[in-house]
């Protein structure tokens, strides 16, 4: 499996120290892909005039490759035509952990930071192809169901491509690390919160031509 | 209520279009502190050497000041130190929303980006007294469980302030937007999938003293 690497610049100090096997960073790929694989939701860092931006967008993954759309109007997407250098972060936010001291508190997390150079997808058949991955990935076997593009649609919309060149991923799953003198004298509720994340019961459009059941390609959704 | 400005630059075409009440970007200060206290979870955006980083992090509002925290090892925190420019996004993600035609879907999603200049707080109490609001911000009630700081784990923690200087809200809340044409002929599932983060039951630490309901303070989460 291919290492790929960036010096990490998480800030929480107990996730840094990498103590334990359940808290560790990592740069194995397979790792990085997992996390980005496990949520639609990215947020993307960049630049325009020295000032740094992030946006939250839906994002997916092809390979090594990663790839987010936007509108042809939006400053980001345009900014990316010129090949724009990218940082990508998804955060799985897992839980909160309660512990003795106040220092000592922290989060359960998974995040994935991934680096690379932003371009836009000039052609209109690779566009459409990466538009069409898009709703494959989010629900797979639905794009039979839906009408064909329109070429304006097409034309309204820039798909961004990034090669992955480095990146990090980071783990806590752990318990408190309270000091063992805190463990026999402070009388202080310590465990952790779990967190998750739920996708509801699918809820039809007032539109819906006639009744019928939510389809199979949202049991994705339910499974991630 | 004051306003706060800033090009925004959210990539997903629909969003930006503000056709309807239930899908709009707003500049009113307090729609973005709404969305800014209702997640913990946020992605701090920074430049250092033209590399845009996004970090994960832990936030914390006062006013219009927003805080975060971490190690002093950490290459992020010792920028800021510098007085680096800071974009910091907070987006709750609520929902997909499929439509019949590809290029109509969407996600329901409330998403808040502040910029401003961040700094370190140097003053020792200063410090402090911040990193108890955090812990008041987290846990309402709990602080007066916990022991004491020692003064290495103040040493070895720092805090960043900033002051809100420009910021935006962005809120998609609506159904599919089909052309009627579309309504009338393309047989699709339309609908959207609500998404929701639940907080679990706590789990106590196997260390734990004694017996003890969850304690109050965690009702705060289960609130959110």
């Amino acid at each position: 499996m291919t290492e790929i690497k960036k010096d990490s610049l998480y800030p929480i100090t107990s996730r840094n120290q990498l103590k334990r096997a359940h808290q560790r960073g990592s740069y194995n790929a397979q790792d990085v892909y997992d996390i980005l694989d496990a949520s639609y939701l990215c947020h993307v860092g960049y630049v325009i005039d020295d000032q740094p931006y992030v946006t939250p967008t839906i994002h997916w993954r092809v390979g090594n490759k990663i790839y987010w759309h936007g509108s042809s109007a939006s400053r980001m997407m345009k900014s990316a035509t010129m090949g724009m250098p990218v940082s990508l972060t998804v955060t799985l936010f897992d839980g909160l952990v309660l512990a003795r001291s106040a220092f000592k508190h922290s989060a359960n997390y998974r995040s994935a930071m991934v680096f690379g150079t932003a371009s836009m997808i000039t052609d209109r058949d690779q566009k459409v192809e990466a538009l069409n991955q898009m709703i494959e990935h989010l629900y797979p076997g639905r794009l039979s169901e839906l009408r064909e593009h329109h070429e304006q649609e097409i034309k309204a919309t820039m798909v961004a491509v990034m090669e992955i060149e480095e990146a990090s991923a980071k783990i806590r799953n752990a318990p408190a690390e309270d000091d063992l003198e805190d463990i026999e004298k402070i009388d202080a509720w310590t465990g952790i919160v779990p967190r998750h994340e739920i996708w509801d019961a699918a809820i039809p459009d007032h539109t819906q031509l006639k009744d019928r059941p939510s389809p199979k390609y949202l049991n994705k959704l339910y499974s991630l």
